[in-house]
């Protein structure tokens, strides 16, 4: 009889190991097989007997399915993201690849461990700019129609959300801020308060804050989460010059 | 000279230990003087020389006011919220204090550490219901008109996010997920998923799932974070009748 294989999904976080869940890290540490793109598995400290599955970015698809047939092998599998794995990464495609794969992998123990997810660890650093309602947009248009993204993004503008814009750009796609950008700013002040939080808690964290009708979306990567205003988010000044980016509780008349 | 007080403003995560990040437990048991809500406090472990200053609920704006008096006179504070300090809790209250308060208060050093919020917790336990582009709202008309929170939810729906309801109802405000499920079966499916996901990671945890159509908004009580699925949210049959509660990563024609 084949022993009972787990498959744990897990998150870690931004990047720094303050900011790694105890759950996640007993979880990897437990793992007899640790599934991820490689410099998520370069995170986690070797150990004796545990494999690694290091694979490129892009497969998310690949990388789940090999994690579920580990597991269904027996294996106790931990197949890992940064930032929340259910945050636009590894969760979704493992749950897909459950949905379309053989029965057995839905009988399978399956657990999820969040993670700090980039545009937390961002806001940690701005001051409070999620401090009320908003919405978490992915720009990438692979898996799904530019004309979804816009009319999100619409949506959100209308709605007087702020607005956490996850992967903005990439080598292969950098024009997709560009045109969020205009969108917004046909919709929005130009006052509105904007950041670019690049790679925040690792060595190359960069940090850059304007208003919207003056910030350049060049400075988006695809390591950047960028936070774009609500009509009430606004700066509060602290000292060296530098703010505070706030999204106060209370909006409008009940001020 | 008065020594240089600091304040963090932490968040302790939906509740179990294992959700705690280690810089939410550092900062915390380095703190002279912890502040929050008394259950909150409750949860970290007593201190030798650690002061603890306790407080109801619903005091927000006391409560910041208190934590930056004591770092402006040179103690070290915690500042305690449950989840994400960012996200519904108590940053964007702390920066409110800043904004008002004296001058000392914007060159004190502040720091947020950012936790896991009730969502994330919610969505690691139904599978992946957040894996796509999704918003989150505060049904509390405390400090904004209701007028807003209806508009939002309006746009949230014309953009087809997955929505996470939170602070949903309480004992003083019962009516507000009743009026927000109207506004939503207006606009949504009547087979689209919806979780009521209670007191996630604690003893009492619950969850509840449903379909738009049928769902009981009663179910919502203060401690309950509610997801309500896009169009694409779907669910994944699992072993015993359960089921995943899944957002895929494609949508429509792109699929």
């Amino acid at each position: 009889m084949t022993p009972a294989g787990h498959l744990w999904i897990v998150g870690l976080g931004p990047g720094p190991a303050h900011w790694l869940t105890p759950e996640a890290a007993q979880a990897t540490a437990q793992a007899s097989d640790l599934v991820g793109y490689a410099p998520y598995l370069d995170r986690l400290p070797p150990r004796a007997g545990q494999r690694r599955h290091a694979s490129d970015n892009r497969v998310e698809a690949e990388r789940a399915a090999l994690a579920l047939g580990l597991a269904a092998d027996g294996r106790r599998v931990a197949l890992v993201s940064g930032g929340d794995p259910g945050v636009f990464a590894m969760a979704a495609a493992a749950f897909e690849a459950i949905e379309r794969g053989p029965a057995a992998w839905r009988a399978l123990g399956v657990e999820v461990a969040p993670g700090v997810s980039a545009m937390q660890a961002a806001a940690a650093r701005l001051g409070a700019p999620l401090g009320h309602d908003f919405c978490a947009i992915s720009l990438s248009d692979n898996l799904k129609p530019w004309a979804v993204v816009a009319r999100r993004l619409a949506a959100a503008a209308d709605g007087d959300f702020v607005i956490a814009l996850y992967n903005p750009a990439s080598l292969a796609r950098p024009r997709q801020i560009f045109e969020a950008f205009d969108l917004l700013r046909a919709r929005k002040a130009a006052r509105t308060p904007v950041a670019f939080a690049r790679a925040v808690g690792r060595a190359d964290e960069r940090i850059v804050v304007a208003d919207l009708g003056a910030a350049d979306p060049g400075l988006a990567d695809m390591s950047t989460l960028v936070i774009v205003g609500s009509s009430e988010t606004r700066w509060v000044a602290r000292d060296e010059g530098r703010a505070w980016m706030l999204t106060p509780r209370r909006y409008g008349e009940a001020r």
